[in-house]
C-alpha cells in the first residue's frame, strides 16, 4: 500500500513512486515505436495502406468499456472484501480480548489470560503468512512456545488450527462451574466471525476472477492499441504518437492496476498492507490487555508499507 | 476453473487453453465469410447496395453495451454468490467441527465424532453431486456404510437428508445431560449456516436469469454483427474483414464467457471447481480431526481442475 | 419462466417462445410503417423536411442510455430480491422442519408433527397465492380441515396468521418442561426468518419502482425512435426501416422484459416460478418427514413453468 | 406514491399524473425560447457567431452521464434503503405481535397485550411523523391515554421514547417469573430490529448526498441546454427547437426525479407513501390481536397516495 | 457537511457556499490561460501546429468515463459505509442504553448508570477525535472524572478503551445474581455492535482507495484537458475557451468532491458532519435517561455544519 501525504495538483502529474508506471514501460515503449512506424510510412504495412479511419474505433470502444469496466469493479470489489475481512478479523479479536477479559474477571483460574492473548494473536500472523504464502514459523515463534509450534510444523490450515486451540481454551473455561453457559454463546460467536473471516480469505485466494475474462480484456487492449496509430495517421498526423500512447498508457495502467488489486493479499504496491493490518491487531490486543506493544508500523522511504 | 501461472503479456495474447477462443470460432469464420463477400461486392446484397454507413452503429452501440453489460454483471454476480455460498460451506464445516470437538470433549459418549465427521463431509459430497447433476454414489460409498446408503438411495434432497442425521446426532447429544442447553444453541446455529448454503445453492440453479434477456442479446450481437460489414466497407474498405471480425470476437467471447460464468456449477472452463473446493473441506475437516487428509486437487496439464 | 434446454446460436436467433418479440409486434409494426413513410417522403413531414441529421442523436443517447440501464438494473435488483425471499422460505421451513423433528424426538406428545407440518406447507401456498391476488382456499383444503379454513377466510393477512399459528404450536411445545428454554430460540429464530421473508415478498408488491421513471424512459423511447427514420433517411436511404426497426426492437424489447421483471411475482414469461418453488419447498419439506412428496412441476410444451 | 393501473403504451405517451412535467413546465418554456432565439439568429449572440458544432457536445457527454447517472443511483439507492427500513417495521412489528402473544398465552397477567399493541402501533406513527415534519400528537390521542400523551408531548426523539416504553414492559414480563430467560432474548431481538429501522430512517434523513454533487450536476446541465441550440443551429436548422427540448426535458426530469426519491420520506408524488405504509403495519398488527382494523389506504382521483 | 434550504434552479446556478468551485479555480484560470493560448497561436506549440482533431478524444472518452465513474462510485462507497457506521453507533447507543436501564431496573445496586451513560457518550467522542486526529481530552474532561481520564491518556486506542470500560460494568452487572445470564447475551450483543462501527472506521481510515487509482485518473484528466483546446480549436474557433473551461470544470470539480468524500470523516465540506452526528448520539441517549440534553448543532452562516 502506498501511504502518501497529499502533494499538490502539479506534483501529482509527475508522481514515479506509487504510480504503475514503471511496470508499463516497455509496453509504452513498444507503442511509441509502432505508432512512429505507422506515422513514417503513412499508415502502410508492408506497402499495402491499412485504410482504417477513426469512424472504426467507436465500434470497438463498446466492448472496451464494458471489459476495463468490469475487469476494474471485480478487482476492485476483491479488494473490499479482503478490507473487510481484515476489518472483521480486527472488531472479532478485540471483542474476544474484551469478552475474555470481563467474563472471567472473577474466575482467574478458569483461562489462562496470557496464552490466550498470544494465541489470538498467532492466529492473525498465520493467516498472513498463509495468504501471502511465506513461511510463518519466524514469527510464531515469537509468540508460541516450541512444543506447541512443534505440534504445527507442517499444517494445511495454519490459522484454523490455532483458532482450535483458542475455542478449546475458551469452551474449557466457559463450561466450567460456575461460569454460565451463556458466556460459552457469547465466545463461541466471535470465535466464529474469526473462522469466518479466515475462511473468507482463503475464499478470496481460491476463486480467481474466471481466467477468460483477463484474456479477452488483454487481447482486445492490445489489438486496440496496435491498430490505433493506423486509424489515427490520415487525421492528426504528428499527433499520432502523442495520443496513441496516451491511450495505451490509460489501458495499460488500468490493466496493471486491477491486477494488483485484484489479488490483494499480494505484495505489489496497490495490495493490502497485511502486515501492518497485523500489526494493528497485534497492537489493539496487546493494549487492551495493557502489556507492552510493537510499534505501528511506518511506510519506508518510497511511501511503501506492505 | 483455469488455474495458470503468470504469463508475460505478450504470450498472453495467444494463450489458447482458458481461452474461449475454440467454442466461438465457427461463428468467427462464418463473419470473416460475410464481411469478405461485403467487401467483394462493395456491400451489395443480390446486386442491391445497402447504403449503411457507419453512423448508424453507434445507435445501436447504446442498447448493445447495455445488454452486454447486463448480461455479464448478472452472471458474474451468480458466479459471486455461488463462491459465497462455497465458502459458507467451508466457514461452517469448520466451525461445526471445532465445536463438536471442543464442546463435548468432556463428554465421550455423547457424540460419535467419527460418523459425525463422515456425515459432515458426505453432505458437501451430495451438495456438489446434486448441483452437477452427476451420481453421488460412488463417492458416498467412501463415507457412509451401506445401510445408510440404501436408505439415502432415491433420495431427491440427499444433501437436505444428510444434513437432517448430522443435526439429528447434535441435537441429540446437545440435550443429553450433562451437557448445556446453550451448546445446543451454538451447534443449531452452524448446521443452520450448512442449510442456508445448500438451499442458496439450490436456488441459484433453479432460477436463472430470466430467459429473454438471453434471446435479446443473442439477436442484438447476431444482427448487429452481420449488418457491420456492410456499413464499414465503404468507409475502410480491405480492413473490413479485419475489424468486423475483431468486433464479432469481443461480442461473441464475452456472451460465451458470461453463459459459463452464469451456471457457476458447470464443467466449463470458467465455472467453480466444486471438486477441488469440495476436496478443500474435506482437508480441512480432517486435519482438525487429525485424521489423514486426502491430497488437494492439482490442475491438468491444460490447467484446468474442475 | 422459461426453462428451455440450449439450441446452437443460430436456431436461437429464430426462438418465438420465451422472447418478448410477440408482445412489442404491434409497436414494431408501426416503427416499419413510420420508417417506410419518411423513405418514401425524404423524410418530410406535410411537405416541409425535418433536418434532423444523425449528430443529434447521440446527444439524446446519453439520456436513453441511463435511462434504460436504470430501468433495467431496477427491475432486476426487485427480481433478484424476490429470488432471495424464495430462497430463504426454502431454506427456513427445511431448518425449521429439521428442527422440529430433531428437537422434540424424545417428546411426541408436545407437538403434533403431522399438523405443523401442513400448517408450515400451508404458510408458502397461502403467501403465493397473496402475491398473485388469487384464491388460496382451494389449495388450502388439501392442507388444512374445514373449521381452521372456516377461521382463516377474509383474513387479509393470510401467511401471517397461519405463521402465527405455527409459532404458537412451537412455542407451547418448547415451553412446555421438560423441553429446554434454548429450543424456544432455535425454532424461533426460524419462524422470524419465515416472516421476514413473507414481509419482504410484500414489501416488493407495495413499493414498485417510483411511477415517474417508467414514463420518462416510455417518452423518451418513443419520441427517440420517431424521430429516428427522419435523421436516417439522409444517410442510408432504403436501409432507413431497416435500422429504424432493429434499433426499436432492442429499446422496446428491454423496455418490455423490465417491466416484467420489474413485478417478479406475476405471471409472465420472465416472471419467478412460483407454483414450482411453491411446489419444491412442498416437496422438501415432505422428504423431510418421510411422508409421500407430490411430483416436481415440469415445463409446459412452450418451455412454460410457472 | 403514485398506483396507476397500466395503460397502453399510447396512453402512457401523454399521461400527466405521475409524471414530473408540471415541475419542470417553467424551464422547458426557457428552453424553448432560448432554442428559438438561436434559430432565428442563427446562433449569433449579440451578433457575434457562436461557433459550436455537434462535435464539441460528446466531450461533455461523458461528465454529464457520469454526474446523471451517479446522482440517480444514490438517489435511488437512498429510495431503496428506506423501503427496506419500512419492511423490516413491518416485518418486526408482526414479529414482536407474535411472539408476545404467543410467548405470554400462559401468563396472561405478565403483559398488557392491549396496551402493548397501541404503544407498538405508536411507535411506526411517531416515526411517520417525525420523518415528515408533522404533528404526531392528533393520530398518537388515538392510541395512547392522555397522561401518557403529556409525558411524550416535546419529546426529540418520540418514537425511541415510544419504544423504550414497549422494551420496558416486555422486559418486565420476561424477567418475571416463571417465564424464561429466553423470552427475554427472542422478544429483544425484534425490539432492537424495529430500533434499527427507525435509526436507519433518522440515518437516510440526517446524512443527505453530498451538497457539491447536487451543484455541479445543475450546472453542467443547464449549461450544457443553454449552449446545445448553438451547437445545433448549423446542422438541423428549424429541427433545433424540437431537440433541444427534447433533450433538456430529459434531463431536467430525471434531475427532478432524483431529487424527489433522495428524501424518500417527502410527500411528492415517487417519495414513498408512509401513510399507506404505517395503515398497512397498523392493520396487520390489528389482525394478528383479531381486533378491528382500519381500512387500508387507497389512492386518490390523481392515482396517488401518500 | 452543507445542509441548504432548497433555492430554485436559477439561484443553484450561482451557489457558491457548497460548491467545489473556489477548490478548483486556479487550475481552471489556468486552463482558461492554455486554451486562449491555443486559440491565438490557432493550436500551434513553438510554430508548430498540433494537428488534433475532435475525433482523438471519444477514444480518450472511454478511459476518462471508467476513471471518474470508478473513482466517484469507489469515493461515495466509503461515505456511504461510514454513514453505515455512525448510524450503527446510534441504534447501538440507543440499544443498550434501554437495555441497561430496563434490564436493571429491578436491581439499581447493579449497574452505576450515570457512569454508564457517561462513558458511552465518551466512547462516541473518543471515535470523533481519533477519526479526525484531534485531542479528545478536552471533550472528555466534561464526561469522565480526572482519574479516569489520566488512565486513558496516551492510549492509542482510545474508544476500544472506552467500550472495554463499559463491557466491563455490564458483565459484572448481568452475571450479578440475581440477574439472569440471558441478560448478558442481550447486552454483549450491542456492545459488540459499538465495536464492529468502531472497526468498521478504523477501517475506513486505514484502508484508502489504492494510490495508483488517483494518479491514473488525475494524469488522464489533465493530459486530456490540456490537449483539448488543440483539438478544438480548427472547429470550433472563439468558443473553444468557453468549453475547453467547461469540460475541465466538470471534471475538475468531480475530481475535488470524490476526493472529499473519499475520507468521510475530514471536515471537508462535502464530509461527514461527525460534530453533529456526535451530539445527535448524545441528545438522544440523554433524552432516554431523562436528563438534561445539550443543543443540537445548527448550521454556520456558510450553511455548513461539521
Amino acid at each position: 500500500m502506498i501511504v502518501r501525504p497529499p502533494v499538490n495538483w502539479l506534483r501529482l502529474l509527475f508522481v514515479w513512486r506509487g504510480s504503475v508506471l514503471p511496470a508499463i514501460l516497455p509496453q509504452l515503449l513498444l507503442m511509441l515505436f509502432v505508432s512512429t512506424v505507422a506515422l513514417e510510412t503513412g499508415g502502410r504495412i508492408a506497402g499495402a495502406k491499412l485504410p482504417l479511419d477513426t469512424a472504426a474505433f467507436p465500434l470497438l470502444g463498446v466492448s472496451l468499456a464494458i471489459f476495463l469496466a468490469f475487469r476494474n469493479n471485480a478487482s476492485y470489489q476483491r479488494f473490499t472484501e479482503a478490507r473487510l475481512c481484515w476489518g472483521q478479523l480486527l472488531i472479532a479479536a478485540r471483542a474476544l480480548t474484551s469478552q475474555a477479559i470481563s467474563c472471567f474477571a472473577a474466575q482467574p483460574a478458569a483461562l489462562n489470560q496470557a496464552l490466550f492473548q498470544r494465541r489470538l494473536i498467532a492466529v492473525v500472523y498465520a493467516l498472513k503468512h498463509q495468504l501471502r504464502g511465506t513461511d510463518p514459523m519466524p514469527e510464531l515463534a515469537g509468540l508460541l512456545d516450541a512444543p506447541e509450534l512443534a505440534l504445527l510444523r507442517g499444517r494445511s490450515f495454519l490459522p484454523v488450527a490455532l483458532l482450535d486451540a483458542v475455542r478449546q481454551m475458551l469452551v474449557q473455561a466457559a463450561l466450567r462451574p460456575p461460569a454460565r453457559g451463556e458466556v460459552l454463546m457469547v465466545l463461541d460467536r466471535q470465535v466464529n466471525a474469526l473462522g469466518a473471516a479466515v475462511g473468507a480469505c482463503e475464499r478470496i485466494s481460491s476463486t480467481p476472477i474466471p481466467y477468460g475474462y483477463g484474456v479477452l480484456l488483454h487481447r482486445t487492449v492490445y489489438l486496440y492499441c496496435f491498430l490505433l496509430p493506423f486509424g489515427l495517421v490520415d487525421a492528426i498526423g504528428v499527433a499520432t504518437p502523442l495520443i496513441t500512447v496516451f491511450v495505451a498508457y490509460t489501458f495499460f495502467a488500468l490493466e496493471a492496476i486491477a491486477e494488483q488489486v485484484a489479488e490483494p493479499f499480494g505484495t505489489a504496491p496497490n495490495c493490502l498492507a497485511l502486515n501492518a493490518l497485523t500489526r494493528q491487531i497485534e497492537r489493539s490486543v496487546c493494549e487492551q490487555y495493557g502489556v507492552p506493544m510493537p510499534a505501528a508500523l511506518q511506510p519506508d522511504a518510497g511511501f511503501r508499507i506492505d
